[in-house]
This record gives C-alpha cells, sequence and structure tokens, in this order.
C-alpha cells in the first residue's frame, strides 16, 4: 500500500516523458542514474519513483520537493542540468508538473 | 518520504484532469467523495492519492490497483461508471494511464 501523506506538505513534481516505445528503457536508465549520482544529492530532494506505461510510449517520474524552492533552486544546477537535458533529447516531449498532495484514501472491506 | 515499493508489483493508474481552475475544487471533492463511497470497497482497489496543480488548471488522481485485470473489472461497474462520467463532465480533459512502477530512490546525505 501507499503511505503517501498529504501532511508531509511535499511539493510533488510529476513529470511525464513521451517517448518511443524503443528508447523507453533508454530514458529509464538515464532517469535512474541522474537520481542517484545527483538528484538524491540536492537539498529537499525526498524520494523519485520511476513508472513506464503499459504501451513504453510514456515515462512519469513522480519526485517529492520538500519544497517547490527546493525543486526550483535544483533547477539552477549545472549538473542537474545536464541530466535534464539528456532526458529532454531523448523523450519526445517533457511536461514536468508541480502538484500538492490533497487527499489519500486506502482500501476498505465493507462492513 | 514515500514508500512506493516495485516489489508490490501493483498497475499504477495516473489520471490526469484537465480542469478550469474554479472548478478545481469541485473535481476533486467528487473524486473524493467518488473514491470514498465506491472505489475502495472495488476488489483489487489499494490507495487513491488525489493532487491539484500549483495553477489548478490540473488534477491528477495516482491510484494503486492490484492488477490491470482488477482496474478493468472497476470500469465495469456501473456505480463506478457514473462517477467517471461525473468527473469527465467537470472536467476539459481526462488522460486514464496505467503504469507499472520501476524504481524508488530516497534521499541521500553525501559521504
Amino acid at each position: 500500500m501507499t503511505t503517501l501523506d498529504p501532511k508531509d506538505g511535499y511539493a510533488v513534481l510529476i513529470n511525464t516523458f513521451r517517448v518511443a516505445p524503443e528508447r523507453a528503457d533508454q530514458l529509464l536508465a538515464l532517469l535512474e542514474r541522474a537520481t542517484k549520482e545527483t538528484m538524491c544529492f540536492r537539498p529537499g530532494f525526498v524520494s523519485a519513483n520511476l513508472h513506464v506505461s503499459t504501451d513504453r510510449t510514456r515515462v512519469v517520474n513522480y519526485v517529492q520537493w520538500r519544497s517547490r524552492i527546493d525543486f526550483e533552486k535544483m533547477l539552477q544546477d549545472a549538473r542537474a542540468r545536464v541530466h535534464i537535458q539528456d532526458a529532454t533529447d531523448i523523450a519526445t516531449s517533457v511536461d514536468p508538473i508541480i502538484y500538492e498532495l490533497c487527499s489519500n484514501e486506502q482500501a476498505k472491506e465493507r462492513s
């Protein structure tokens, strides 16, 4: 089960990449390396969660940041910018959007 | 921090709604009600996590299902279909995509 919690108050980046299916693995590997080598050491980074769609035409990175300010500071970092450019070059489009988590509901049994 | 875990093997629905900002709260309330009243009792439902973008033009529901088959069975449920139609009527577009979680990385301190 998830334990995403609105009380954490994180800025959630949901970054959707469109990609040619044959390049999905390459994009996933690049994003995973960028996270391990650079992003996870940035101040305010909390977690990154990489997803691929069933048809492999989309990759979503669900990234928690402590605040929007931390996310925006990362965008100024030279090494982070190289990774972002590399991912943008593999993808056919990139759509990074910052969200707030409003609610979380878990499964229930009917009583 | 997140505790999303690829080993769970869930089918992850990331459903992105575009919405007029003044209707975002209405859409969030409807989706929350639909989850509490219907979805969270459906077989295979694990969790739903509602997000709104900073500019309130997008709502994302991040929903974990035990399997894609459970998700597809839900789509046949009459009450679920009413909720889906109601949400579609409020939104200007709906983009439900099924993903697999590939990796999860947490923050680290530089040693």
